[in-house]
């Protein structure tokens, strides 16, 4: 502990982090054990990796100081350079490489905190969760179709129902810019491009090819310099293939393309995938091929996943994932296929939040004991027993006022929903008063008409203290 | 990403950190979530505060580059010195300093990792993680009968019975301190020595108030050359308030420290907390006073709390607290009263293991399903499809091999209870094989004989295939 002192710190947070209130941390936690259920359901394990790693095992061998500072990198104890993870894959990657024991394929899911210092933001911040779904060491295409079948799981756990999973495969793309007569070296500037259609439209695509075009700000957007002919190639593709052929993408893939190596595997694969989903009952409505997932991590090597909120294609998706088979190398200096996806918690959570399909609970009481007479103690602390006894989440006003219009208004405003009342005229008669908070603040309104509500005898309801906890569980279930 | 190379990079975790691999994660998740249902019970509210300070949040307005370093701390992005939280307290502090709108009393609880820079060794990390519950904003004993009531609470909903928790008042013993004729100044040293008495008994502490001692090893603990009369004042004590008066241990206290303010304000908060508790309905066999708690950390200003597993005495207290009324000074300038506790959660999971309290469940899956002919694979996938719909945990080999032993050794070394086969054979007469992996696992014994096991057909039942829910769904049961 640091000595006392006369100068004071202001208390706040770092730039780009942020608390977690309780209203938001109880939605959260609700949220994640969801999601946790909906992977266990299918067998991932669980992993937790340590949060701090050596700077290789996250920049590899010939990491400088100034890449060791985009992160949130430092020389620590013992003189070694390490750094908060800014992923879980790398983490993954060391974990498979050190326990050569492991089973595989390994099943495994990990949560939590990742760091990264970007630019702080509306939404964006430096801390934030993530959670990761991995299938390791295998190609078989089961194992897309099962990250897919995940993904689909969760929001069907989450009780969400407007969302899509779109999935592709990258050797199409790679495919289509062979057949483009586009020179490979420059097929991640175009994939690039594309990435931009469903957002700008064709017309923006096809200008950005070219000689390139302004933004709406009226900024310079310069653009790549294909000739007219490649152009041409793919504003067929964009006709014939995306805006078109919505029942059946892959026709216009099969009619043009073969004979392209990489688009006829990545075209095989993706049928594998479908067919896989398919068997597994997944419907189309729920997932489906979309030959315009792009996928902006250079490392994907074939199948590519992301995942719309249908009300609320703005945000982009919410989850994304696809196959990376250059998983260990850093480490083994070979490879070992693998195939994950990721969701943003906090940002799904704000879109949820958004939809109106989660909602924010403010207290974990669902009853307040209030203390009118503390001579009565023993009595108030009865009925809380009872009450926790029989699962009610309860808690006995435990603060310093003997006034009972404050320590309504508590309950009040930590949004516990029912207060139970006590006093002389109650003890004598063997009742008690149940003060229904939650409809009865709804009603009251304006701060100024509860403050009148909480003081007044409006909304409550005094019953034999012996029908306490059935009465409360009865308003518990109709609530 | 870091361009790719050559060298390889070691994987490896830095030294005092550590994975949690599935078995354990599986044990601290459901661990958590007991703990987690227990205080959510009493009406506590989760929080979730940045993992990272600014540097004179943790060590206050005039730290040193030193005190940095005693921290994983560094000098971050925008020039700023921060560092990774060593405890849950000082950012409770700052969120409370900061949110002059919270409803008082706050009843919160946090989890999640913690640093420190400790030497590393068995058991001790530089990454952990703690469970803190607080009440704060109330100086109403309440408070601190209900966190007590809350550590019973969380060891009854952990199923744990051999488990008791201890309970004093500081000012007993600073009017202890008093009544001996010890200087203030030299209290706290005297109440280091006092806090040996579990483990070194009477004649150490004695030796160490006066000349001092050599311990096991034979090395020299100075002593602390107290006068004689004062060192016969605390032998008094230990002799007839702690070793004879078991059944009222505040007896001696009253007889002898009266008169002593700080001893008799102790004595009636210790009966106050001791009155809520017994109204409570907490039993004295989970919770008794015990007037030698001593608590290392000098902010604790009263009552004092910690638990042992009375069946691994040795190892210490497992949760522990008290009330500490100088919290949020150093932010607002004034004190915010508060009692807490916190749970290392992986030092008690460790101890519960022992006591085969908890066991490690090593997977998720209850049920994999073996491919053993491709072209089968859809009716392979509908298998999956309905376990799942039915809420059995269950995974389809996803690997590379289509050898059938090498796929029912994955589920065996993963630690899946049944694998389902079927072949021909089983799908002309619409039947299914469960082999039962656990059961079976334990009998074969050792890695050579599992082997032949694996192949063999031993413990395994061929049933009608539209048995196949209701089958498993009964061994699960039954298991």
């Amino acid at each position: 502990m640091a000595k006392r002192s006369q100068k004071k710190v202001k208390p706040r947070v770092l730039k780009g982090f942020r608390d977690y209130p309780p209203a938001e941390q109880i939605a959260r936690e609700k949220m994640l054990s969801s999601v946790r259920e909906a992977v266990e359901l299918m067998g991932f394990l669980p992993l937790q990796t340590a949060s701090l790693e050596y700077a290789e095992t996250l920049l590899g061998p010939h990491y400088s100081k100034e890449s060791l500072a985009e992160l949130f990198g430092f020389r620590g104890p013992d003189d070694v350079d390490m750094a908060l993870r800014y992923e879980f894959t790398l983490s993954l990657a060391r974990y498979v490489a050190e326990h050569s024991e492991l089973p595989l394929p390994f099943r495994r899911y990990q949560y939590g905190n990742i760091w990264r210092v970007d630019k702080p933001g509306p939404g964006r911040f430096r801390e934030f969760m993530q959670f990761d779904i991995d299938i390791v060491g295998t190609q078989n295409l089961l194992a897309d179709a099962e990250i897919i079948a995940a993904m689909v799981t969760i929001f069907d756990h989450l009780g969400i129902e407007d969302f899509e999973v779109r999935y592709s495969n990258r050797k199409i793309l790679n495919g289509l810019i062979e057949w483009a007569g586009i020179l490979p070296e420059r097929g991640s500037d175009v994939l690039r491009v594309l990435d931009k259609y469903r957002k700008q439209g064709e017309q923006a695509v096809i200008l950005e090819l070219g000689s390139g075009r302004k933004d709406d700000s009226g900024a310079e957007i310069p653009g790549l310099s294909l000739p007219a002919d490649q152009i041409d190639h793919i504003r067929d593709f964009l006709h014939e293939a995306i805006k078109r052929d919505t029942k059946d993408p892959l026709s216009w893939v099969r009619g043009n393309l073969s004979g392209f190596r990489q688009a006829e595997e990545g075209m095989s694969e993706l049928e594998a995938v479908r067919d896989h989903l398919k068997a597994m009952g997944i419907d189309r409505s729920k997932a489906a091929v979309d030959l315009l997932i792009v996928r902006g991590l250079a490392y994907y090597t074939g199948p590519v996943f992301e995942t719309y909120l249908t009300k609320l294609w703005d945000y982009g998706s919410v989850f994304s994932g696809g196959r990376y088979d250059n998983l260990v190398d850093r480490f083994l200096g070979r490879s070992v296929p693998a195939v994950g996806s990721s969701i943003g918690i906090d940002r799904l959570l704000a879109a949820l939040i958004e939809l109106k399909a989660f909602k924010y609970e403010r207290a974990t009481s669902q009853v307040l004991v209030t203390v009118m007479d503390r001579h009565r103690l023993p009595e108030y602390l009865k009925m809380l027993r009872e009450l926790r006894d029989a699962g009610i989440r309860s808690e006995i006003f435990a603060g310093d006022t003997k006034n009972l219009t404050r320590q309504v208004r508590y309950g009040d405003r930590v949004g516990i929903p029912f207060a139970l009342i006590a006093g002389s005229n109650e003890f004598e008669s063997n009742k008690v008063t149940v003060k229904d908070l939650a409809s009865g603040a709804d009603q009251a309104g304006k701060t100024a008409d509860r403050e009148k509500w909480l003081k007044a005898e409006g909304f409550q309801e005094t019953i034999p203290r012996d029908t306490l906890v059935s009465y409360l569980k009865k308003r518990l279930r109709e609530s």
